[in-house]
């Protein structure tokens, strides 16, 4: 068994080692500068982790796990043009700092680098692995293309939020895990409820993202509170307050979300304290509580033993419990 | 055998066919869109004419044709937000006719759907089709690079130039060939023929193109004679001449392709007499000639009958010679 350190270990020599230096040099910069940033590589891990727990070999499971992560990049490349987003993990994001034809160009490049790495998957695997992998990046643009719908549509349910959210990040991880455990040679029993495990932590995930926004101490997460708030950001929290109010406080509601002449400071105070009058803080919670436990379930359900499960199962518990 | 109008309604029905219809419906509209404007079908036709030539099942192949011809289509509607293309075969494009955004994102699930229609094919050869799809893929985005880069580069020389409308147009063509080929069970060798056929054939149909934009029957080619010239498009053209002629001719040639104030129907009159007097038309002719024959001879060295090799060879010749 390799620690969870070690596999991180594998995963930034791949990439590195990746021939990402080619001409021309305009294309391919912006490729390294955007793996190059970091982040926490979730998605590999949990290739990698769910592979190891299936009893599988890393090294085999490493394309995938490479392919992943690139696929992961490319679509914050496309993604932060759509949302003009000028920064990513603290520095500028590709568009901003070169354009935004670079930054299409270079991230179609890297999606095709995505499925090159996946391919050089045991070939007798390849067509399960190409149909999951497929299938989660659609769902991926599909949940991105919700999103952008939601902002202009205004009776978006929590439900179709929720919806949302599976497509635009929770089918990402579950197929890491799934094709993680393919690569081990799980049963299909099993993979495909590594799959609907990582569908309801995702989720679980996704909400928890949204109630450290409104909820979380600044100095542990290092973001500003309110900032989904500030930026009329329809997430589970609002949607959930829209639910639970009365009609002259959802109408109060309703208005922050749209109205532009609100001091952004006084309009976050006021929306937070309508929310801890309906108490969405711990509505959230229960939501949250309910995908989690749904997910730990069907996880308790698959045939492993408790020590191979232990590395996985302690990095979601981390995962879900940082700054509760 | 069939007739390349069987095959072309083999291509039609597949492409009809495709579940395009899902939800959210502002992503697949435009892709239904794309799909629908047409086009030749080039290079699904090149796809099945080439697998038909070495006796292969033309229902084998269609899988790997529909990807080829998504992945194209998918190429443009990139390829015309970063040239700010308002049309395309008479229609708005797709940034236009929607918005940049959607435009990226239907994309992007354009080429998640080609690749889903690849691995489609022969679970035994994906691999090996894998391969090429990517490394071709990769290749376009690199000539679309190079060719964005080009614009604003002084020293672009033709040999330059040939080497990015090989990755931007020839790769494409060639490897539709080949997966044609390694589909229908042909030789490694012959395979990597129709493949250089393919390059060779590609650069001239682009040099062709070049010459038919200046020198074509507008009435016959249907666009407007000097558009390159109008728009200080380097192509082969302009670089030839720029190695053809004296410092003072260059001179004037360079001011024409940079000056903003030389009005633009004096412009390509101006231009085209300069081509004229270094017979750049016959040079270009020339070098259009060089590439197809050494296309045809690597063609005609393929162990295919001259049966089976005829439809194909009609069809190229037939493109070549269109308009001369």
């Amino acid at each position: 068994m390799y620690t969870p350190e070690q596999l991180q270990e594998k995963i930034s020599s791949k990439l590195k080692e990746l021939p990402l230096y080619g001409e021309p040099a305009g294309l391919y910069q912006p490729i390294v500068y955007s793996l190059e940033q970091g982040g926490k590589r979730i998605r590999p891990m949990f290739v990698l982790l769910s592979n190891q727990m299936f009893g599988g070999n890393p090294e085999e499971a490493l394309p995938a796990a490479t392919a992943i992560e690139i696929f992961h990049n490319f679509t914050l490349l496309h993604d932060d043009i759509i949302d003009q987003a000028p920064l990513r993990r603290g520095n500028k994001t590709v568009y901003q700092k070169w354009n935004t034809n670079i930054a299409i160009l270079s991230g179609d490049t890297m999606f095709a680098i995505a499925y090159g790495e996946l391919s050089k998957s045991n070939p007798v695997l390849l067509p399960n692995l190409m149909d999951i992998f497929t299938r989660t990046a659609i769902e991926v643009c599909e949940g991105q293309q919700f999103d952008i719908e939601f902002e202009e549509t205004n009776n978006v349910t929590l439900e179709n939020y929720i919806n949302m959210i599976r497509l635009k990040t929770a089918v990402l991880l579950a197929a890491s895990l799934k094709i993680g455990a393919i690569i081990a040679g799980a049963s299909a029993i099993d993979a495909d409820k590594i799959y609907d495990f990582g569908i309801n932590l995702g989720i679980a995930f996704q909400l928890q993202d949204d109630l450290l926004d409104a909820f979380g101490d600044q100095s542990v997460f290092g973001k500003q509170t309110g900032g989904d708030i500030a930026a009329n950001k329809k997430t589970a929290l609002f949607l959930k307050a829209i639910e639970m109010a009365d009609s002259d406080t959802r109408m109060q509601l309703e208005q922050y979300y749209t109205a532009g002449d609100v001091a952004t400071e006084k309009k976050v105070t006021q929306v937070l304290s309508i929310f801890e009058k309906l108490e969405i803080k711990s509505a959230v919670e229960e939501i949250i509580s309910e995908y989690y436990n749904r997910g730990m379930s069907i996880f308790n359900s698959i045939s492993v033993t408790e020590q191979q499960s232990s590395m996985l199962r302690d990095l979601t518990t981390l995962m879900l419990r940082r700054n509760r």
